[in-house]
């Protein structure tokens, strides 16, 4: 995976903040929290479990200690995968021993026939495989897997490679060798172990893979028989909840996406790997049913999916709450990596956009501008002392905490954006594929015997520069669907644009440079969307606006958009972190004492500053609206 | 209480329908139900349940079989304070002598001390108040006190009432003599013992209802210290939930309506009750405090309270979405029973107008038009396929259910229908006030030697007629803050209304005419409630409205209002049992496919037809909106 991070070398000034973020703050900051070295933050004891867990198995000592949740793990593996982007652009010697330390503390935790997993190590010692439902065991082999590849290809170090190889080697002996039935409560291990496949050339691992998703679901009641046997649970959950848990059907036969939305979107991940990888067509038209069902139906403007707090999960077609939302960060991250691999078996801008609408806004939000503090759910409406206070609004924080019990989203977002690269480009048959449009410079000079250079100011600079040199190259350039008129000149020439699945395929000597609409505009939901009945929202090129108290004299819920009034982009400031906002022509309500009135509310004219959607939540509480009603 | 059932006979068409329905349908099929004869509805057992302990404490039997929730008496005591209203105005002696059979069989599970509970005697013998937190004791006892008076009332006798007295001197004796600590975990018996005082004209019950009021939340950690003591338990119910169960703090330092709705206007309903009956000033202002609370920041405009299923309960000022709405019809019914109270201890038509909004929305919209269905949720908008199937809407149907394993609301809504009289008028120091519009004849003739006669096809005709018989009558007559313009004849002369604090206070010889501005008009909610920002509703006097599906092709989501579009009441016609449908000039938006798209929603002109709220879902699923986006 990681051949592309390493060569291209970002340089924009949007991705370049995120990217020295990434090593000076986000990477150093998430490690002191793993080893607990942050007042304030939860604890997470992460680092320590392992360690514990060594101790057992390397020196004989009594199992016990382990703190966190079952899926404690991940964050570690989460973690050193992010560290191993980061370390691809920004060497760092001590890093790197530190986390050689913590990958000798992982191998020396393994069992002889290859287990790692700290929670059934220090735990519950002899219930391995037993609660396949809630025990996270596959996924955090999945993710240490995956932190296994990015760092040996980061590095070409192979102690986490090799230990998680005997851990992948020790699933296949279970479920394929001595065949034990069921499948994984939470996907993950299906997308890794196919990252594994590509890192080993080992066809064993995609065979496993293939496995446990087609498995899932062959038997829609492998939990509840399982949850008849087990005799101990962790948290009791319904094994009833098959939509939950995606195992309804077998995967082939889904139509709708349902259930947790994580969980569903890393297992249609592995869904388009697998039907991409052993060219099976079923597999490609189920995938595409459900990348088409949720960008369809169930995704928020923002790309943030899982409408419902409630199992954090999709709900049904067009049921898009604002204020009660989830729209985990997490899941995002899982619906762009969906995207991604739905991309790599059919170019179509499509799935781009999906990708892009996504990563600039639900992503980038989850995190603060400085690094230090992350959304685990992505609002489109807040209103101080409702938000994160009323029953049905308690999990919608109108702030960023430091760090959750449930960690999963912050090291998420932070090996997102270390693996930029990946999203940005492919190359496939000798075509370089322009995905995302991030200034830097990609260098083919080994394969194509070129480099291309990318210069922008995207997501709010409108002109996207290649320029190219050594080997004239085949580039299909990404027409996004929102620009409504593009301009392309390539080799000094006009060329019309005429994108076919949203790519227009050109071959470049020289240079090429594609000027995009970045007027803003304003955005409507489709009207069985009851929640943004009479509303509107705005973007700006990729980025999703919104209105926050700060800009607007504190009260946001009183404004109202002109219908088809004015938007104009304010000059690019150095607020919030360099940013260009938005003014619209608009209104707001006059204030009254009555609850219910018949006397026609009176507005006095407006303008209504806008600021990207990724960008709110840095100034402290205060109200927060995308959709805003028009009049 | 039933003094003025007993000298107001109804006649308009509006109400005697709701009148006869109670007596012809609501009371015998609520019988069947309690007795379990009606195919298809939740097992009730309510009235075996006291055969069951009469066997127990007659015949010595040993306890055992009681079937339902703790409060399942209160079903019973509910119905038969319903059926003692519908004796009053339809005399039945069949079903007379089978409420006699079933007080019998009450009296006969009363132990020696006086104490009455199926509960307690059948299932948990022994552990009697032990659990005041959970078991509904006392909220039992005080519906059974209230079917008392009813019954006494109507008919005279007295058996259940020396019962019941028996279980509140039990009751005295615990808290008064005995100096029991604590109170009831849902308040009912404090406004029953002030019923009662006012039938017997025994002061203890009174003191007793002050107790019990007064020493609520002087120890706000009584309910954990009894958590701490019992070794039993219900549900489990958090007793630290404390502004659930309203004991933050004494009540008179309630500034804000908290917690379960039904719980805190019974509540507030006692403290307004004994703020007049004991000349208490500082709870009158206390009572004052929480009724503004709730009408100017806390309530539908249906009249509905109490906005999360999350305890059916109140969250915050401005806090009212439409969609995942509780507001339970009991809920409504106990701001009535509150507005009552709080008018008599002051004549202000903000009471009254609040009595009349709950009553003729959410209460009537509590019961199908057959009288056979009831609501406990009143939704402000419903989206079949959303509505009662996503998580967060599942407590929300889209039609009404024949009864619930819970069943407070249906007798609620009978017993309210059964004593209108009660809350359309009043009498004090010789001037009668008409409080609510209802045809019928009040009979005071042994008091102030006159008759009046109302004519009206309220609430859909404009015109309220009052003649007198016999002596002039001192009328005060409610002008509702609803009506833009009044005129007033008095015996045949025009008056000027000038309306103090919403009554019109008049000397009738002969005839009073009053004509009220029954135009169809729009209502638009505090620029603050999030979910109405730019939306309006439709009432016609009293009455709010809504858009059915089924008057609108279906669609009710992609319906506007025109702003300042014209509104027009059409003809009275059978339909609905009876109504004046409403049409508005508006729109609908054109379905299009996309999910997200810039382009400009285009519209058709559309006549939306509205229909009176509380005649919703009587005709199938079907989407259903009170606020619609104006554009």
């Amino acid at each position: 995976m990681s051949q592309l991070i390493k060569r291209f070398s970002i340089t924009d000034p949007f991705w370049k903040r995120y990217e020295d973020l990434l090593s000076d703050v986000v990477v150093p900051y998430q490690e002191a929290v793993l080893r607990d070295e942050v007042p304030g933050a939860e604890k997470s004891h992460a680092i320590e479990n392992f360690r514990l867990a060594a101790d057992v198995i390397k020196n004989g000592k009594e199992p016990g200690g382990f703190y966190g949740l079952v899926f404690q793990d991940s964050d570690v593996a989460k973690w050193i995968e992010a560290a191993s982007y980061s370390l691809i652009r920004h060497p760092d010697s001590k890093l790197e021993e530190r986390i050689d330390q913590v990958i000798d503390t992982i191998r020396d935790s393994q069992h002889e026939d290859g287990y790692v997993n700290t929670y059934f190590t220090l735990k519950e010692p002899g219930r391995q495989w037993t609660n396949l439902q809630e025990a996270h065991e596959l996924y955090c082999a999945g993710h240490m897997i995956e932190a296994a590849v990015a760092y040996y290809e980061a590095t070409g170090k192979t102690v986490l490679l090799e230990t998680m190889k005997r851990m992948a080697d020790h699933i296949y002996d279970l479920f394929i060798v001595r065949k034990k039935p069921g499948y994984s409560g939470h996907p993950e291990i299906e997308l890794a172990l196919m990252r594994l496949y590509r890192a080993t050339g080992d066809k064993r691992y995609m065979e496993l893979s293939k496995h446990l998703t087609d498995v899932r679901g062959q038997d829609p009641d492998y939990f509840v028989k399982e949850n008849a046997e087990k005799g101990w649970k962790i948290w009791g959950m319904d094994p009833e909840l098959r939509e939950y848990a995606q195992n309804q059907c077998p995967v082939r036969e889904m139509t709708k996406a349902t259930g947790h939305a994580v969980r569903a979107t890393y297992l249609y991940t592995a869904m388009a790997d697998l039907a991409l990888s052993t060219d099976d067509e079923e597999l490609k038209e189920a995938s595409e049913r459900l990348f088409k069902n949720i960008s369809e139906k169930q995704m928020y403007i923002t790309g943030g999916i899982g409408a419902t707090s409630n199992g954090e999960a999709f709900t049904t077609d067009y049921d898009l709450p604002n204020g009660t939302v989830y729209a985990e960060t997490c899941a995002s991250i899982g619906l762009i990596f969906f995207a991604r691999k739905m991309l790599d078996l059919k170019t179509d801008g499509r799935y781009s956009d999906v990708m892009e609408r996504a990563l600039y806004n639900t992503v980038l939000a989850g995190m603060q501008l400085d690094g230090k503090r992350f959304f685990y759910v992505n609002p489109l409406e807040v209103i101080p002392g409702i938000s994160g206070v009323v029953p049905d609004c308690r999990h919608v924080l109108p702030e960023r905490p430091g760090w959750y019990d449930c960690a999963c989203c912050p090291p998420n977002v932070a090996r997102m954006v270390g693996s930029l690269a990946e999203y940005a480009w492919s190359v496939k048959d000798g075509t370089v594929f322009s995905h995302l449009f991030v200034g830097g410079e990609l260098d083919l000079s080994d394969t194509l015997g070129s480099k291309i250079k990318v210069e922008t100011r995207y997501p709010y600079g409108e002109t996207v520069r290649y320029t190219v040199e050594g080997n004239p190259v085949s580039l299909a350039l990404r027409i996004p669907s929102w620009s409504s008129t593009c301009l392309l000149t390539v080799d000094g020439k006009k060329t019309d644009v005429s994108a076919e699945d949203g790519y227009q395929y050109i071959k470049c000597k020289k240079e090429a440079v594609l000027y995009l609409n970045m007027a803003p505009r304003y955005c409507y939901a489709n009207s069985m969307v009851a929640s943004d009945s009479g509303k509107a929202a705005v973007m700006r090129g990729p980025l999703v606006y919104c209105a926050e108290g700060t800009d607007n004299g504190g009260d946001v819920i009183g404004l109202r958009f002109k219908d088809g009034g004015r938007l104009e982009s304010l000059p690019l400031s150095d607020d919030l972190m360099g940013t260009v906002k938005v003014e619209a022509e608009g209104f707001r309500e006059k204030t009254s004492d009555e609850l219910y009135s018949s006397e026609r509310p009176k507005y006095d004219p407006a303008a209504i500053t806008l600021i990207p959607y990724y960008s709110w939540g840095n100034r402290g509480k205060n109200q927060m609206r995308v959709w805003l009603p028009v009049r």
